[in-house]
């Protein structure tokens, strides 16, 4: 430090200099190590990982505090690009049943482009706990939308926040199962099918506590 | 072995005595085991177990190869208990919504008072399997079940065992929810949620088929 004063260049200057070439050679790392699991499998050696950021192996480490640091990286990365896909939906002021068409539709096209990497993702439940975050993301965007039907429909709260967490449960068994066997759905169908399963429970809900909720009526939160 | 022959006890009649006995040990273990999970919670120390096993821990490593194979064995007890619970209901003859409420309220009695043991269960996802196959051997039976209604009902099968798949992820999520907050929901209230969960789903599936399931009307699998 005192080197660094002594040549007039102020410590901190110098110091947010290579943190940001450190975040940004990061990203490109992250962003080489997501080709890799996408072309190699979710058993993507740090080999493969390193030729396709093109440097040698060590050169990751020193961005890298290990495998499992690369690793959470990698999954944070995937998280947000799945997050951001889904994103604009949620603030679209679709109709229900166009918004989840919509959400399920994105979600499988987004698994189904990225299969390798979700795999890589899901391998990650239990350790680092980014997948579990992800998907509580996914649960809080969920349990917005019902909340904003919940007075309409008058259910109480920790009923449709049980309901929301569920029907994401019910999406990811069914999905996990397709990418594990897909013979027989194509894409579309399975959409519309999650699509019927979701909304026959929806609207049960609603009828039991005396309503019926329009499939082409928005429904603004708050409002 | 010489020496054993030579004082005329046959080899494998003490080699079964001994793996009599050692299957014996173990499962007396993995009973002490469970219990210490019981009390302990899922990170249960090895300590622990060999107190409640009420033996000196390296003894307990004479019975398992290690920390993983004694967690495998309590792993593969939890799941068998938990599939010995639900077994009489498959072969009940229940009427559909009977059916349905049975295996929700029981699963959700043994993993109530299992809560430790489940939580300690699901931590093997991903590494010996366990978790993973008992949740295939259930998703089997469910998909049994709904077998049984699908000639009935016309549509396709690959729709059906998605469905029974979803249905798993549906309740399992949502239980796994309730237990981390059990607020809001009591046990029957959270059954008679699911059912009704469920039971949209599979009635708006028969009834686009143009079929109207009676859920009080047994259906015999392959009749």
């Amino acid at each position: 430090m005192a080197r660094v004063k002594s040549i007039g260049a102020p410590a901190d200057g110098r110091s947010t200099r290579w943190a940001q070439h450190r975040e940004r050679r990061r990203a490109e790392f992250v962003d080489a190590a997501m080709r890799a699991v996408e072309q190699h499998g979710p058993d993507v050696l740090t080999e493969q990982i390193a030729t396709a950021a093109g440097v040698p192996r060590p050169k990751l480490y020193r961005y890298f505090d290990g495998k499992a640091d690369l690793h959470r990286a990698v999954a944070e990365r995937a998280v947000e690009l799945f997050d951001a896909e889904l994103e604009p939906l949620w603030h679209a002021g679709l109709p229900p049943v166009e918004l989840v068409r919509g959400v399920v539709g994105r979600s499988l096209d987004w698994i189904g482009e990225h299969a390798n990497l979700y795999r890589y993702l899901q391998r990650d439940v239990g350790s680092t706990g980014v997948y579990d975050r992800g998907r509580s993301a996914l649960r809080s965007q969920v349990i917005n939308v019902v909340t904003a039907y919940r007075d309409a429909i008058g259910a109480p709260a920790y009923r449709t926040d049980a309901l929301a967490v569920g029907l994401v449960g019910l999406v990811e068994a069914t999905v996990d199962q397709w990418l594990a066997d897909p013979s027989g759905f194509g894409r579309d169908e399975l959409t519309e099918e999650l699509v019927r399963w979701i909304w026959a429970i929806l609207s049960d809900l609603a009828q039991r506590h005396g309503v019926r909720i329009d499939p082409e009526q928005v429904v603004i939160a708050g409002s």
